[in-house]
């Protein structure tokens, strides 16, 4: 350990990212990355870019982005935030909003990165259990907290909770800023984003790297409030002005302009998905109902690391959070439908070895 | 002002980048960009990406890249850190090395992300000012400081200090933590990469913004220590695991693996940047000394903030620090020759104008 570590560093439990296995010899189902390739006009527009613009600043406010954005949605550019990817976005909601004598709550099963912001920022963060279904019961959140972040469709869990839920609990707790993390709405959830202009304590984050196919450009969004917006903007241009490369910004523009690409590629998902879980089922698995282009399954009586090293011997990676409610289960980005018959095949090949 | 502000965002004052014009009609001295554009093997590899690549996360070690980086500067891989800009990983160098009850120190006048940094993570940042002629005299710093923030060449200055001088202060003052911020080294100045190895108490930050051609790509990297660069891992996989996309991270191998582009370009900066010395002393003006792409410059008795708009008028940006000490000077940036005669020609119009 260095003598100049920061307490922050001393104390800090990082995010441990899913693997990226360099040699990609696996099917790779445990980072819930689209099984599609980025649109052929994203492939475009970031082979436009010139050695000319490369040697530029981009442009700090990503206008052209937030344009596009903007009007996809039905908002205003002044309730557009972008960033460099939701992770970055989220790290800067955290500072933006939340001070060290504040209280924010997320559920105890959800996105591993909420607790870790909350650690780095040093804001208390209140951990509350989901029900035993892993569903969400916002009855159970104190009245005062200050925040309140949910991912929608929620990970690892893929279970979806309704726009009217989250508009009643807007209009309950208008002292309370809710964080939507809208990661894999595209996949059958109900987005929040009509609701942006009615509520200035509603922030939606949403990313392009699963229903845009673009994790390795590294884009996210937050739409919200222009005061919230505004106060976005104060963190990032405090961290780095220019988070948001002019290839990235480009690519993002023309992945959201491929509306026929998008639908056809997330209406595939969703098929293979669905076909997915009949087949799990069908083997005697548990499966949480999925709204999200992953599911999340458990096969009782099995410990989860076994099934998970018997794919990942068969050449398969998939997802296990080491925590102990769900430490049996898995999660399982939904690939190609060739992928997920090989996942299946193997599954079934496991739970006959196991009839025996 | 949202009720739903952070005290952060209440009480800072966030870096103001200088302007990027959309319409480009401007011979644009402002920013620092280097006038030659990325090297061809940069195009070449930004085309080279993928939709399939596109669709993956990066890696997120960035180990091509910094085998690449490793092995131009005789490091090992985990002397290497790699981030989203030089501001980016200057921002996670606070977090990771100071607490709140730390002191560190920077002089007066230089990069003004520097104190923004020490307000965001509230360490107390003691600010000793530059020498009547914009030198350093580290002489002047206390003995107790937990860490130093250094640009070597200085900007707005562009005045160097030698490579001697800094590793007299290693030595010295070995719980001193050094940041050398080295955004504008390849313009004459001497690095000191070379003693990572040698000074567990050094951390250096380059950027790929300046001499490399690629603001546009947004590719910052930290050597040091082995375990200083685990500090700052933690800290990025506390905000963002992927920082670097997929396109940065090619884009930014290539533009090292072409050494002799690099060589040509910033060779011919450096003639552009003495020829502009030459002519604005020969002109009358006052001129720091330089090894930066940019020089540092004052006309006697004429305030700075009309000779950047008479330029402004004539079609030329520059960039002016409305701060006590520096208001009335210039810093621009080397441009092409062609652009740096017309701040010439239009300099002299205003001395003949002045003179009447």
């Amino acid at each position: 350990m260095s003598r100049f570590y920061s307490d922050t560093v001393k104390n800090i439990s990082p995010y441990v990212p899913g693997e990226q296995p360099k040699d990609r010899r696996f099917i790779k189902l445990n980072t819930n990355e689209n099984p599609y390739p980025a649109s052929p006009a994203v492939i475009e527009a970031i082979r436009s870019v010139t050695a000319l613009e490369a040697r530029l600043y981009p442009d700090p406010e990503a206008a052209a982005l937030r344009r596009t954005l903007a009007d996809h949605y039905g908002l205003a550019m002044n309730q557009v935030f972008v960033g460099n990817g939701s992770d970055e976005v989220l790290a800067m909601v955290y500072p933006a909003f939340f001070n060290r004598t504040d209280t924010i709550a997320f559920p105890d099963i959800t996105y591993s990165f909420y607790p870790v912001y909350a650690a780095l920022y040093e804001i208390p963060g209140m951990v509350l259990p989901l029900a035993k279904d892993f569903t969400i019961d916002f009855s159970a959140y104190p009245d005062n907290l200050k925040g309140v972040v949910l991912a929608n469709p929620n990970a690892p869990t893929g279970i979806a909770v309704t726009a009217a839920k989250i508009e009643a609990l807007l209009q309950q707790r208008p002292d309370t800023l809710l964080i939507v993390d809208e990661a894999y709405i595209d996949f059958g959830g109900e987005s929040v984003v009509s609701l942006v202009p009615h509520y200035d304590n509603l922030l939606v984050v949403q990313t392009m790297s699963k229903a845009r196919s673009l994790a390795g450009l590294r884009v996210g969004m937050a739409f919200g409030a222009p005061e919230l917006i505004k106060g976005l903007e104060s963190i990032r241009d405090s961290i780095n002005s220019y988070t948001l490369d002019v290839v990235a910004q480009r690519a993002a523009k023309a992945a959201y302009e491929d509306v026929a690409y998008f639908e056809k590629t997330r209406q595939a998902i969703m098929t293979t998905r669905d076909q997915t879980v009949a087949a799990l089922v069908g083997l005697g698995l548990q499966v949480c109902p999925s709204s999200a282009n992953f599911v999340f399954c458990t096969l009782s009586g099995v410990a989860g690391a076994e099934v998970q090293q018997y794919l990942r011997e068969g050449g398969v990676l998939v997802r296990r959070f080491a925590m102990e409610r769900i430490k049996d289960w898995l999660r399982i980005t939904i690939g190609l439908d060739a992928e997920m018959d090989e996942v299946i095949r193997l599954l079934r090949l496991f739970t006959q070895q196991q009839g025996k």
